[in-house]
């Protein structure tokens, strides 16, 4: 499997960026998490002045064989693809919410069952007519699995070598809570009845059923256990594809804006690939499906926002986007107590 | 004392608009606490496309005679002038924000210790040179106290008639989490020491010596029990201002946005001249002072932000403000199902 070679970003600059942000005009550390945030892409970017360019959501789809069994998902699988139709003329939540922060969007094909024929607007990465049920067999070849970490760091390069240095991930794909449960069960060995909730609605008799068939999953491929083939076994085209894109945007040093509970999914096998893909990551929201606050605890991350979101495509992404740039504005417009002639006695 | 003829929104919209947010391409309620403000704001507008006009932040700034005992805050008195001279000057946390952000920013002298001399760009209100020092006296007149109820109102039409349907604020004034903690104390019969914290930046020791002279001053005017006179006794000129300007908004149907610890004091405050004004408040965030979280306990309010912060001036509201329009948005822009031909089964 292709290896990735991230840095740590450079701690050296850090007390310089304290020693900045200290200086503003405000009471120190009353700009809460925005502070870390700020300090936090100051390191990443190895600058006192960092800047946000070109922020872009990346929105992998695939389906999953399991959504054959029509009782991990409330929705039908053709709503993968109709979604996909949706991202593309401009109708769905990302498109909303990206539009109005001026975040570019890409739509990635990364197996969607459906031939959309060469749609215009969507990059078409698609590995298979979605994954194998595995219930039954591993979700996808050895091979199928390598290709995918390749597209999605082949797209984080393209999407940097656009000019941006700030990435977002998005999903669509009926069936895909599951997949997530089923990683973060094997990846943190935890229990899988820990790790499943309602996904996209299910009521709570379907919850019951869900960790049933999940349980069953579990069983069936026990031996499994290194990084790669829990990833092959469990995984959605999309949702490997998104690590690849994650680890690719941290060895270019791009600053990761993770969203929700499969994209935090897809960053745990990228981790477990490659530690230091975390440090650039800014985690965007808590969402409303359970299993994501246990994986956000393993993370030790404080998201910037708690709404109840629970939509995917990447939306808690491009809704806390703002505030990213609420953080990067902090460091760079504030004054200083010397340029603004304001009192620093309080606050030495 | 100026009276308000606020009233509550006619609730009948509420069922359309919530089959509209219903109806939307994303499984029901995954738009979290969004679509609630979405909803807020329909019934608000009494429409089902609602829209924010002109939003405005008004910051109130006033000096506080308690100031003078050096112990309820970290900073010196002229920080407050000094303060008014960068939001004028473009420096400030709230300038960043409200820059960022396409949010128009007033600021307003309520009554601080400084001749501006006709400053441009400055709104002349000023009641006097700061209040008197409660520790032995009424904070203000019942004159004053009335006059700053009306020039705020005043203000509040003032930023309608300029075609704003929503508005936030702010204040600077040093030694006004005392006024705030007192008003909460009085109004919500707690004891001083529950409602007091760090302010601005006060040590341990310094909370503890807050405390013991908030608590000389509760017991100096211990038989004061209207709210009329708890605000002219304990208040700000920029509290009575702000909550003067609240209830006018709130009288014109204006969504309110409410900032941090000391501007929901000034709610509570107008919450008891005329509790309708509720029905028009969108809590901005949970602001790192302590007091703050028991002031929206008691008005059960879930704000959307809750990041830490603690600078004032209205920062939270501003830096909150997207995530309102994202709320607008979403039930603006988002497609229904049936125009975006997308199954709509797992939502039945």
């Amino acid at each position: 499997m292709k290896t990735f070679n991230i840095q740590s970003p450079d701690q050296a600059i850090l007390e310089q960026l304290v020693h900045k942000v200290n200086n503003k005009t405000k009471p120190k550390g009353s700009l809460g998490i925005l502070e870390d945030i700020a300090i936090k892409i100051g390191v990443i970017q190895q600058t006192l002045s960092p800047k946000l360019s070109k922020p872009t959501i990346a929105v992998f789809a695939a389906d999953h064989g399991i959504a054959e069994e029509g009782v991990v998902n409330p929705n039908p699988q053709e709503v993968t693809w109709q979604m996909v139709y949706n991202f593309l003329s401009g109708g769905a939540g990302i498109n909303v919410f990206t539009k109005q922060h001026n975040i570019a969007l890409k739509v990635i094909d990364s197996g969607v069952k459906y031939d959309f024929k060469n749609l215009l607007g969507l990059i078409d990465e698609k590995i298979d007519l979605g994954t194998k049920n595995y219930l039954h067999q591993p979700a996808m070849t050895k091979a199928q699995c390598e290709t995918c970490i390749e597209k999605g760091a082949a797209i984080a390069t393209s999407i940097y070598s656009e000019g941006s240095n700030i990435i977002g991930f998005g999903e669509m794909g009926i069936g895909n809570t599951s997949s997530a449960s089923l990683l973060m069960s094997k990846l943190l060995g935890m229990p899988i009845e820990d790790c499943v909730g309602m996904g996209a609605g299910l009521n709570s008799e379907g919850v019951v059923k869900k960790k049933q068939v999940l349980r069953a999953v579990i069983e069936k491929h026990s031996s499994v256990s290194s990084t790669e083939d829990i990833l092959q076994t469990f995984g959605g085209f999309e949702i490997a594809m998104i690590a690849g894109a994650m680890l690719q945007a941290a060895e270019l040093k791009m600053g990761l804006l993770i969203d929700g509970f499969i994209i935090t999914s897809a960053l745990l096998v990228a981790s477990k690939l490659n530690p230091q893909v975390i440090d650039y990551c800014v985690f965007a929201h808590t969402s409303g499906e359970p299993g994501h606050q246990k994986l956000l605890d393993y993370f030790k991350a404080k998201p910037l926002l708690n709404l109840g979101l629970r939509l995917g495509e990447g939306t808690g992404a491009a809704i806390a986007f703002p505030l990213v740039q609420s953080a990067v504005n902090l460091i760079n417009e504030l004054a200083s107590f010397d340029s603004a002639s304001v009192s620093n006695k309080g606050n030495e």
